[in-house]
C-alpha cells in the first residue's frame, strides 16, 4: 500500500454492481471519517473500451482497463473488487489473490464448488484481505435482527423461511445470454434462480440460524427455451427459472426456501422469517426500512407485531445517516461493507462473510441443484 | 315484565339497523347464557305493511304493526328499541317513555340538542332503561382501547384524532329523501355527515378522552342540488356533505375530526388515534379486529407500532366467540350491547351509552355545526 | 322429510365445531330467506350427558343423546352432522348412510385414505347428500379469488403457496390427549398439523389451483414427549407438530406448503397466493375481509398489489349481509356452507366439497405423510 | 462562473442541512451524467471555526470561512447555499442576491412574510436563479402523484389532508435553543411546528392542489417553560408545539392539516391524502417508496387501493438508480433537486419552489399563526 491512508481499488465489471460498489467507495469517507483507511477507485476495468471509458468518466476514475490481466499487474492497486459475471470469478480472484492483492467478489463466489474451493484455498495460502459482497446482511434492519438472535431473545428456534420473488422473466419472448441477461445464460451464471437469488437467502440464514445440514429440492424452468442474444439461436434454456427446497438446520430448525423470476407482482422480495420460542422475526427487501418483531413476554393482552422503523441513531449503522424516521437505500448496504472491510483492516480481524463463508453457502446451492437432480435429499457438507 | 326472564323488545324500523339489532337479540343467548334475561324480539314495526310483513316473517318476529303507537301501547312490550329515521326518535322516546317502557335508541339521540333534552328528561323521569347504540364501543378492539386508556398507560394526552370517510354519495346522480336514502334529507336527518358520522367520532372521543369543550370547525356540501326521490323534484341539498373540526378536550389534549362522503376509495374509513406521553393507540373499521399500540417503555431499538389481534379469550369479549386468529364482525358489536344492556339490568347499573351520555354528544354536534355557521370557535357545554 | 321445508339436523359434537355449526343452521334462515328448505337443530349429541344437556338448552336444542347410534336411528332426523375427534367420523358416517340420512361432516374427512374410501362409496351407494366442512372456501375474499381464477384472469399458472401457521403449542407442559387437546393425540387426530392445517391449504388449493400430482415433504416433532391429560402418562408425541411440503400440479405449477403449531407470534395465519402469468392473488386469515390481488395489465407506473376490502353487495355472499365498509367474520363461512347445502336441495347439484372431493384432499396428506417416511418423492394418486 | 461546466457553491451551515446538501453536490455528476454543469463545494462556511474544519476535511472541501460575509464577497463562488438557522435567511439572502450570486435557501423561506417579502424582491431584481429546498417534492413516489394529479385522473377534488407528527419534543427536560435546538427557540426559529412541519405539507399542498384561501387554525404549546441550552435560564417556551388547521383550497376542495412534535410512536410521518372525484392518492414517508392510489374505475368487485412501489425505470427519477424492488432514501430527494437546478440552468427555466413560489408557502404559515390568535378564520393572501 503507498501510504497507510488511501486503499487503490482495482474495480473489474461496470454494470449494475460495478455502480454500486464505485458509488461505495466514493461516498465512504464521507460518514464514516474515523476510518482510518480510505478507498481510492484507481481503476476501472472492462472489455468494451468505449463503454469502460464512458464510466470511468462518469464516476471520476483516473484511469482504466480493457484487460482484467493488466489490471492485476499494477502495482498500484492494492485490492480487485470483482463485479464481473459469474464465470469470470475464480480465475480472476486466483491470479488476484496470486498477485498479493486483496479480493473483493460479487456474489455467487463462484459457479460451482468445485471453482469456489481453490479461491478459498488462493486467499487463505496468500494471506490476503477478503469477503464477499452478500451486501443484505447489512440492511440496518436484517444487522439488527442479527443483534437480536444473538442476543438470545428468541430462544429455540422452530422455523425459518425465506423467499426470493421477481417477476423479470416471465415474457417468453426475453432472450437469454448477453448484454444484461447473462444471468439467464447457463454457460455463464452456473445456475439460475439457485446462485443468483437463493445464495441471498442462504446467506443470511446461516448467518442468522446457522449451518444448513441437508436439504430436499425441486426446480423448474418455465420458459423451455429462448433466443440467444448474441448468436440469435434459439437454444434450450439451461437456467433453474425457480427452485424451492426444505431443509434442516444445525440447531434442529426446519427450514424452507423459494425463489423464483415469475411471481407476478413481485419486484424484489426477498424476505425471511425466523420463529423462536420466545420471539419472532421478518423482514422483507421491498419495505427493507422496517423490521417486524413479536416478543411474546409482552403482556398477552396488549401482544403483537412489532413494526420497528429502523432509523434511530442507537439502530445499527443509523447513527451515520440522517434523522429519524427518514430512509436510507438499497446502495448503502454497499456503503455499509466497504465501511466494515476498511475497518477489518485496522482491527486485523475477517470481513465477513468470507470467501470461506462464501463457500458454505456455495456448498448449499449446490446440493439444492443436486437434490433437484436427484430426487432425493442430499448433504450439504457445511460445517458453519 | 312478563316473567323475570324474557325482555319483551318491540322494534320499530326494518331499514339496515332493524336488521342488526334483530340479529342481535336472537343470538345473544347463544353466547351470553349466563345472562339472566333473554331479550325476545315480540313484535316489529313500520309503515309499510307489506314490508314489515316480511321482515316479521323472514326473521320469525311473531306479530307487526304498521302504527307504533299502537306498539307502544301494548302491554306485552317491555321495551321499545327506535330503529327509524332521525326525525322520528324523540316523539317515540318521549311515549314510550311516558308508557313506562324502557328504550333503545339509535344514534344520533336526535336531530338537535333541543329535541334531545326533553329525550333525556323524560327516561330519567319515567325512570326507564335507556340506552344509545353507539355501537362501535364495544368493537372488542375498541374496548381494549379503552382498557388501556383507563389503565392509565397513555400517561399526560396530547392528541385525539378521528375520522370517519365514506364516497358513497359522489355521484351528483343521486337522489335525496325517501328509501334509504333519509340520511340525505336534511328535514329527516337533521344534518349529514355530522350526526350521522362524526357522532360516532365524538361518542368514542369523549369516551375514551373525556369531554370536547369548544370547537372550530368547517362543513362543505359538494352537491348543490339534488333530485328528492319521493317528490321528484329537484331540491337545494341542506346537509353538510363533509365537516372537519378541532377542538380542545377538557384534560388540555386538542382534537382533531373530519368526515366526508366524498373521500373517494373509503368504504367507512371510521379511525381513532390517541397520542399519549408513554404510549399510543390508534383503531379503524375496515380492520376492526386490529388494534395499533405503540409503547414507549418498550426498549429502544426494538420499539414500534404493534398490530395486536384482538382475537384471544383474554381480550374484550372475545372469550365468547371462536379461536384465536379468527374474526368476528360488524354485527357482534350490536350484540354485546345487547348483552351489556341486559347485564346492566341485572346490576341496576345504567348501559351506556345511556341518553344522558348521548346529550352531551349531541351538543358537540350542534357546537359543530353553529361553529360552520358562526365561521368562530364555539362552546360546546359539555359535562363528561 | 317430514314436510318440503324443514330440514332437521342432528348434530354429533359440542365442541368449538359444533357451536359453529348450530350457529349456522339458527343463523342461515335470517339471511337467505329465499331458501326453500330451512335447517332445524333438532337433537344435539354427545358423550357427557350434562355437558350435552347444557349445549341443548345454551342453544334451545329440543332434544339430545348420549349415544350416536341413537341418534342415527331416529326418524325425525334428515340429517347427520359430524363434529366429533377424527377417530368417529368414519363409522358414524357410514352408519349414517346406511339410515339414508344426508352426511355432513367435519374436516379431515377421516384419518386416513383407508377410513375416508369407504365413506365415499357409502354415501354414493347410498345416494345421499353429503359435504365436507372445508369452511374457508366460502370466506368472501376466497369466493371471489375462485371467481378470478375462473375468470382465466391470471392466465398460465407458475406458482401456489400457501401456509397455516400457529403458535399454540410451544409450551413443553401442554399435555396431549383429552378435553379439547384431542388434536395432539394421534390415535384420535390421525396426524398432526397435516390433517388439521394443511388440510384446509391443499382444498383450497386444489379448488383453486387443479389437482396435486405428487409430494416431497418433511415433518417435525419438536415436542417429542407430552402427558396425557386422560391417562397422566408421560408418552411419545405422535404427531406431527410441523409439515412442509412441495409438489407439482397437474398444470405445471410448483405448490409450496407449510403447516407448524410452532410459529410464534401466528394465531392462525392461513394463506395462500397464486401467481399467475398476467396476475396474481393472495390472501389471509388474520385479515380475512381483503383479498389482494395485482394487475399486470393495469398501467406500469400506477401498477400495485390491491387491497380489495370485500364488503360489497357485489362481492360474494356480500350482498346479505351489512353495508360496504363492514365486516363479517368467521362464523360466516359456516352460515354460507349451510346456505350452499341447503341451495343443493333444490338444485340437485352436489354441495362442494363432497365427501369424494374431500377423499382426494385426504389423498394429498397421506403422500405427504408417506414422503416425510420415505424421504422421496410420492405421487398423490389424486385425480381432480 | 469560471467556466461552463463548474458550478461553485458556497455553503452556509453544516449541520444535518449542511451534510445533506453537500452529500447532494458530491454525488449529482455521477447519476446525471448528462447535465452541462457540475457543481463543486467549493468552500463551507460555519461559525465555529473547528467544527467547520472538521467538516471541510471529513467532506473534502477545499476551504472554509467563519464568516459568511466573507464568502459571499468571494470571487470565486458562484452560487450560496443557506442552511442555518431560520433568522439567518434572510440577511444572507439578501446580501448574496446584491453580490450577483445565485441563492438556495433552506425551507422555510424566512421567520415571517415581512423577512420572506424583501428575498423575493431581492432575486428578482438581482436576476439570479433561486430555489427553496422543499425536497419531498423529488420523493419519486410524491413526483409520481404529481404526474398522476397533472393527468387530470383524480377528476373535481374534494378533499386534502396532510399531516407532519414527531414525538421527540415530549420530555419536559429538553433544553430549547442553542445547538441542535434552535428549532426550539422561537427568536432564532420564527415559530414551532408551523413553519419547520406544515411547511412542508402546505408546500405539497398547493403544488398538488392549488392556492390556500384562507384558513382556521389552532395551535398548543404543551410544555410551557423549558431551560435555555446557552442561558441555562428557564423560559417560557415561544414555539408552537403543535398545529392544526382547516382551509379552503381555491379549487372548492376542503384542507386539513396538522403537525406536532408530541404523538409519540411517530417519528417523521409526514403523510398527504388527496381524494378526487375518480381517484384518490395518499403517501407517507416513513414508506416514502410507496404511493398508494385508489382508481375508481377499476372493475367494481377487484377494486382497491394499490401500493405502488415506486422502483421501476419508467417511474420519476427512478432511471438513475438501482433495479425494481430496491429502494432510494431520504438523501436523494436533495440530489434530485441539485439535478434539477442545475437543468434549470440550462433551460433558463425556473427551478420550483423559487423564492416566490415559497412565500405564498410563507403566507399560509403566517395565516395560520394569526388564525390561532384570533381565533378566527384569515384570508392567506395567496396567488398560486
Amino acid at each position: 500500500m503507498k501510504d497507510n491512508k488511501t486503499l487503490r481499488i482495482g474495480l473489474i465489471g461496470y454494470g449494475l454492481m460495478g455502480r454500486a460498489h464505485a458509488n461505495a467507495y466514493k461516498r465512504v469517507g464521507d460518514f464514516f471519517p474515523e476510518l482510518r483507511y480510505r478507498p481510492r477507485l484507481e481503476a476501472i476495468c472492462g472489455r468494451n473500451q468505449s463503454r469502460v471509458n464512458a464510466f470511468a468518466e462518469q464516476w471520476g476514475v483516473e484511469s482504466f482497463e480493457t484487460d482484467w490481466n493488466a489490471l492485476v499487474a499494477r502495482d498500484d492497486i492494492d485490492a480487485i473488487d470483482i463485479c464481473t459475471p459469474n464465470d469470470m470469478h475464480a480465475e480472476i480472484a486466483l491470479a488476484a489473490a496470486a498477485a498479493g492483492k486483496m479480493v473483493l467478489c460479487e456474489k455467487p463466489l463462484a459457479r460451482t464448488v468445485a471453482e469456489a474451493q481453490p479461491m478459498v484455498e488462493a486467499v487463505e495460502k496468500a494471506g490476503v484481505k477478503n469477503t464477499v459482497w452478500y451486501n443484505y446482511r447489512r440492511v440496518p434492519a436484517v444487522t439488527l435482527a442479527k443483534q437480536i438472535v444473538d442476543s438470545g431473545k428468541l430462544g429455540k428456534i422452530f422455523h425459518f423461511r425465506s423467499n426470493f420473488l421477481q417477476d423479470w422473466t416471465i415474457n417468453p419472448e426475453l432472450p437469454q445470454g448477453g448484454e444484461g441477461l447473462w444471468r439467464l445464460d447457463h454457460q455463464v451464471a452456473g445456475s439460475g434462480v439457485t446462485g443468483d437469488l437463493l445464495a441471498h437467502c442462504i446467506d443470511a440464514a446461516m448467518w442468522l440460524n446457522g449451518g444448513i445440514k441437508d436439504v430436499s429440492a425441486v426446480t423448474a424452468t418455465f420458459v423451455k427455451e429462448r433466443t440467444h442474444q448474441l448468436t440469435g439461436d434459439v437454444q434450450k434454456v439451461g437456467i433453474d427459472d425457480a427452485c424451492i427446497f426444505h431443509c434442516h438446520f444445525d440447531n434442529g430448525s426446519l427450514g424452507l426456501f423459494e425463489a423464483t423470476r415469475y411471481a407476478r407482482g413481485h419486484k424484489a422480495l426477498f424476505t425471511f422469517e425466523i420463529n423462536g420460542e420466545h420471539a419472532s422475526i421478518r423482514w422483507d427487501l421491498h419495505d427493507m426500512t422496517r423490521l417486524e418483531y413479536f416478543d411474546h413476554d409482552d403482556q398477552s393482552v396488549v401482544r403483537g407485531w412489532r413494526s420497528i422503523h429502523v432509523s434511530d441513531s442507537d439502530q445499527p449503522y443509523m447513527d451515520r445517516w440522517w434523522i429519524p424516521g427518514t430512509s436510507i437505500g438499497y446502495e448503502h448496504t454497499f456503503v455499509h461493507q466497504v465501511a466494515d472491510f476498511l475497518k477489518s483492516l485496522e482491527t486485523g480481524e475477517p470481513c465477513s462473510p468470507t470467501f470461506a463463508d462464501a463457500l458454505e453457502t456455495q456448498k448449499v446451492c449446490e446440493a439444492v441443484l443436486r437434490s433437484s437432480e436427484s430426487k432425493s435429499w442430499e448433504d450439504t457438507g457445511v460445517t458453519w
